[in-house]
């Protein structure tokens, strides 16, 4: 099955939004073995998207577009598509009572309604996330599917998709993704060269991004089962040679990890930040369920702070400095003391721009740990600008968390 | 001018890179006033691109392309587009030269010759930061403007592009941004809706993104200083309906303004964060400069931290619970108290998806703001998933804090 991708936004024109969109949905159709011919942007022109419309099914059996299924008279790749295949659109009732239910008590915009128009024929995608639902448009065999623009209404929504569009499919393609931090991507693939290259199914894909790196194993099949039979003996050979960089695998995340771990374990956990300023616990919280196992934190961004708050030494913070090791295992030891918890992490460092020295460069950053009254410090040199020091300092963090209670730290 | 890109790149259609390329050239091309037409990504095979070119030119007057100028047989975005203009290719000694150079000790490789050869006629495009140089090829008023891959060697190159075409445009093209917050896309077009329609230069465009609106105002003059004066009234007219909503303009961010506003009024703040988790403080800490004026704060998740942290009375807590609006209140006043600032902000809601009743439905958070020992707080219902309930938070928080500064609260 060959398919394109359509993205639609004049601001995508403009450059003021950079196309993830087309990113993420391409990666999910190399997953699951569609072959993608093409992606092109257009802007919020009727003419043009069915132009791109008519150019894209030269070649391709499906389309998918994101962007313009708004409220506004700017949107307009609906109406484009339904143009295209000549297919009037009439109210979705349950769409309407979808986007009522959104607006909770505030009665819902003129505009909103034209949200709820679809084709009577059209497979309704609702959107958990926004107003505009999705759908897929069918006509003479091809199919256009049609999602919203913003990331985060897109990519809940696209499973569901996939669902779909696999029926068309001839066999299964099954992926596990494993997920790697603290190894940099051309380190895996030096280690692993000899795997990935006697490996034709399944194969093996390295992908790098956010400062992890991520191995896609796939696997063609008849069915999912045995797919999954074929991955389970490379990924053993995978994890003889990485193990310890793997934190997970699939939807899993660092932070999910180690709330897992924690409840798992029946621990509580506090922070102390100072470079990352509330990023890492925000970055815990961020998961449901975090509560049970995080019981509060401290962001100690002055000296006096530190002193006051965590009780460390100021003498000790006069002689070593805020960003040293005895500032780092104070500052965990303190949030364990404070606030009663089992582990106590903290992070001090110099994020940048300024505030460099020689012995201290920018990116230099100490990790406390404190749990069963011991207390330990590693230090770390990231590189990289302010945000992306502060998210390599949260990353390890996250991973010291795991390792300790795996029992490696 | 009518322009289009092209990228090309099979891992752009594996969705392994992100195509940040498109975005910069677009933004820069829309900044010189330059109308871009299109964007498309194809792979890296010869009768694609040169399809593509073809393609491109029916309505565009020069082509910029990203990718396949690499060494190896992949790279093929040169050879097309010579073989589309009919031209052949010779060898350039100064880029030679260059690419040894840049080789230092090393001989260069086979493949790297091909990376020196050009159309007699082409204006080469010296790469700083790697071995790929850039050319402009033309023919009968045609341009194809050749670009690498790589962002870190296409971004330094692009400014000796926009030179040397922006000497094809007549008038210059101008574009002042406002920056909205509080208010949705759907309902800013509602209320300016007369002012949009009556503009042909400067016009308005409306983008939704992040929780935030954006207003573009872009005219077209024969001078920068002519084109900001055209903007101005429109400008006036907006801020006349929605000025409430306006916090600032271009690259301000709601954070940048409030460490801007803090610093200017001499103002010190802290924060106590229950349903944000620290997010609002570490969203405070990016911004370079923060320690000026951000002193600390509390993430005080359980009741008994709130308590035990920020002095919240525990008898009062047991009453209205700890979403309300007498605990924001309390833990506004309670991180005053503690740190000694000027300013208190404080947050408490249900971010969700668990944990809403009826009367306090998921979504449901107070802000509490405390300044010269005067308390207040405000009651919200954000929609959508934790995440966004919790980004809505920081933002209304931020706002309110802009608003207190600007004499508004």
């Amino acid at each position: 099955m060959v398919c394109e991708i359509i993205c639609v936004g004049t601001e995508l024109l403009l450059g003021s939004v950079v196309n993830t969109n087309a990113a993420f949905i391409s990666e999910k159709l190399s997953q699951y073995g569609f072959s993608l011919y093409r992606q092109t942007v257009v802007g919020d022109n009727i003419q043009r998207i069915k132009d791109a419309l008519s150019l894209a099914f030269k070649s391709a059996d499906f389309v998918i577009t994101s962007g313009g299924l708004g409220p506004t008279q700017d949107d307009l790749t609906k109406e484009a598509a339904c143009e295209y295949f000549g297919q009037e659109m009439i109210l979705h009732q349950p769409s309407l009572k979808r986007i009522k239910s959104y607006f909770k008590d505030q009665s819902i915009s003129k505009f909103n309604l034209k949200q709820a128009m679809f084709p009577s024929n059209a497979i309704v995608i609702d959107n958990d996330n926004g107003t505009a639902p999705g759908a897929i448009l069918e006509k003479g065999g091809k199919q256009i599917v049609l999602l919203p623009g913003p990331p985060n209404e897109l990519r809940p929504m696209f499973d569901k998709v996939l669902n779909i569009l696999s029926r068309f499919q001839e066999g299964v393609f099954f992926s596990k993704e494993l997920k790697l931090f603290g190894i940099g991507e051309s380190k895996v693939v030096e280690v692993i060269e000899d795997i990935i290259e006697n490996q034709t199914n399944p194969t093996i894909a390295p992908y790098a991004g956010d400062a992890e790196v991520k191995l896609r194993i796939t696997a063609s099949a008849d069915s999912v089962e045995k797919a999954k039979q074929l991955i389970l003996p490379v990924e053993r050979q995978i994890r003889d040679k990485v193990g310890d960089y793997i934190y997970g695998s699939d939807s899993d995340t660092l932070e999910k990890v180690v709330v897992q771990k924690l409840i798992e374990n029946n621990l509580t956990l506090s922070t102390a930040e100072s470079c990352t300023g509330g990023l890492l616990s925000s970055t815990i919280v961020d998961v449901s369920g975090a509560s049970k196992a995080f019981l509060g934190g401290f962001i100690t961004y002055s000296n006096e702070e530190k002193i006051n708050r965590l009780g460390v030494n100021s003498k000790m913070l006069k002689n070593h400095g805020a960003v040293s090791s005895q500032t780092a295992e104070a500052m965990a030891q303190g949030t364990c003391n404070q606030v009663g918890s089992n582990i106590g992490i903290s992070t001090t460092g110099i994020a940048g721009p300024t505030g460099g020295t020689k012995d201290k460069p920018v990116g230099t950053v100490f990790i406390g740990l404190c749990y069963n009254g011991k207390v330990i410090s590693r230090r770390f040199l990231f590189r990289g600008n302010r945000e992306k020091i502060r998210i390599r300092t949260v990353k390890m963090a996250l991973k010291m968390l795991i390792d300790l209670m795996e029992g490696k730290q």
